[in-house]
C-alpha cells in the first residue's frame, strides 16, 4: 500500500467514523484501514457494517487482522490490549 | 466444515471461554469458531489472542468474518446487530 489510509476508532458516535472513512474513500484513494484497541473493537465493527449496509453497499471487506499491542498505562505498567484492523475497498 | 465447532461468547470471564476452546479443541477436532454479537465482540477477539499467547502458542487464525444480525428484541422490534466469527486451527 502506497499511502496508509487509516481510520483510528474512539469513542465518538458510530456516525463519525463512517463520514471519515466515506470521505477517505472519496478523497485519498480506494482502500482505508479501520483500527480499533480494547473495548473500541465493537464500535470498528459496527461502523465497517453501518458504512456498508447504509452508505456504500459496494464495500468490499478485504482483510481482517487481530492481536496484542502492549501499552504502557499512567503508572508505569505494560498491559496486553487486543486489536482490530479492517480494511474495507470501494 | 463437517462437525461445526463452535463457541459462543457471552458476559462469562474470559477464561472461562479460552478453556471452552482449548477442550474443544481436545475432544472435538482441529479447529474452532469463536462467535460474538454487539459489544462481545471485543470480548471474543480477547478470549482468541489470550488462548493464542498464553495457553496455545501454536494457535493459527485461519478466517474473520462480520457481518449484521437481525434480532427481535422484546418489544417485537427487530433491532440490526453487528457480529464476527473468528475461526481458529490447533
Amino acid at each position: 500500500m502506497s499511502e496508509e489510509n487509516i481510520v483510528y476508532i474512539g469513542s465518538k458516535p458510530i456516525m463519525n467514523y463512517c463520514i471519515a472513512i466515506i470521505t477517505s474513500l472519496q478523497e485519498k484513494g480506494d482502500t482505508v484501514t479501520v483500527k480499533a484497541r480494547g473495548r473500541s473493537i465493537s464500535t470498528a465493527v459496527d461502523v465497517v457494517e453501518v458504512t456498508k449496509n447504509r452508505f456504500l453497499n459496494d464495500l468490499t471487506i478485504e482483510d481482517i487482522e487481530i492481536g496484542t499491542e502492549q501499552l504502557e498505562s499512567t503508572d508505569g505498567r505494560i498491559r496486553s490490549v487486543s486489536s482490530i484492523s479492517i480494511t474495507v475497498k470501494k
